[in-house]
């Protein structure tokens, strides 16, 4: 757990993140992946710090060698995928496997299963997406019904993207959050080589500020987004009116 | 390095990457990663299999600890974003250190650069997209010059993807390329727990070959498609007969 010093001389608490991705598909580019920015963004807004993304294939080694490392590492690990009814989606057998906890069809995944599906409907493929490991929680999918879970520190969702989103919004009031990251971001009409100077001088002069910048072209012309992200939002805004300050005077900028 | 036996019992060698992304800022979610699709893509076109992602901070040591695992378990390690001209750039010095290699401002680099640039805009900080690891070979950028490079078995791009897009397609014929994946896909129209029952059977009558199903959603319809995938084409068409043998006799599909 690492502790950031705040201005104000109170320790809050950093709380982190890794997503783990599962499956052949993102691999081999038959499918793109549409939740990493998704889970990244939502991280941010509400104070988790995504420090890694991970993605391994339908493979138990593979899967259980990335969560052990990962939920050692981090406060959560978040993983996308696998949890379907096919023989392919074996990411809650290898989840259990990790944890040495026992796995079988959950009476409760089953009850919520019947909410969606009429008894004969119940398949042994669709039974499932009711495997749960042994001292897990559900998590609710407001979508189509099978459950994702929480076990220990790792939160397991569905691969395809409306359903993650939902199991992560279900999923968020369980969570500890942090101080959340405040970032400015300044535009600048100029490449990136006219505001590199100005830039590292800037971050010498805010050493607990991140600072990035992010080269974008857009009609045939290159600019630069600078990027300025703190929990101290008076230490921000100190930093960014020193940068402005340093820019040269030809360059246009808008906040 | 594994060996694949094909069924005419010739040993093909497998070729294998990793895909390393370096960037706060697609951690963050600020920006969202366009390149690990088009990545994946490509090695399975030329027959590259992609057997990992990562995603780690403009941090020195997560890229160190990253590409070095990475390195040592695949034949390539592909790296994007890092290597432009601001002080969060560090990827090229992370990687001379991971390489105990020399870094410095390299001619041949200088005098490609000189192509785009004027002797009175070749900055401090332009002039930091030159360093080169010592020992490492250039990869061309056909779009703003500022060259990639492969060092060992890295290959270092650049985050923009159009411009990532130039070097992959610049460092693709110096690579080893191994047996293509090919794939069959077979659309259905029903859900996965329809499908999982005879798939699961596909899957045992023809163990080495890899068999996923991907669910979609299209107009509120659930449906799903079913990819085979082999070195071995004879072997992925008996396959795919064999799973069409399989599918009951009211479920519609289509190749």
């Amino acid at each position: 757990m690492t502790v950031t010093l705040l201005r104000n001389d109170v320790f809050a608490e950093e709380v982190t993140a890794a997503l783990l991705v599962i499956g052949d598909e993102i691999l081999s580019g038959r499918t793109k992946d549409k939740n990493i920015g998704y889970v990244a963004e939502h991280c941010t807004e509400i104070g988790i710090r995504l420090r890694e993304v991970r993605i391994v294939p339908d493979d138990e080694a593979a899967i259980i060698a990335a969560l052990d490392t990962l939920r050692a590492a981090y406060t959560y690990v978040f993983t996308t995928g696998g949890i379907g009814p096919t023989h392919d989606d074996i990411t809650a057998d290898a989840i259990a496997k990790a944890f040495n906890a026992s796995i079988d069809v959950d009476p409760r995944a089953v009850a919520v299963l019947r909410e969606r599906y009429a008894e004969a409907d119940l398949t042994p493929a669709r039974l499932r997406m009711a495997r749960i490991p042994e001292g897990a929680e559900l998590i609710e999918n407001s979508v189509s019904k099978a459950p994702g879970f929480m076990i220990g520190n790792v939160i397991v969702m569905a691969g395809i993207p409306a359903i993650m989103q939902a199991m992560l919004q279900a999923v968020t009031p369980r969570l500890r959050k942090g101080a959340k990251l405040l970032s400015y971001s300044i535009r600048v009409n100029a490449p990136e080589g006219f505001v590199a100077g100005p830039l590292r001088d800037c971050q010498r002069a805010f050493p607990d500020v991140a600072m990035g910048s992010y080269p974008f072209s857009e009609d045939g012309r290159y600019g630069t987004h600078l990027v300025l992200r703190s929990i101290d939002e008076a230490l921000l805004k100190q930093a960014k009116a020193d940068l402005i300050s340093r820019l040269p005077p030809d360059i246009n900028f808008s906040e």
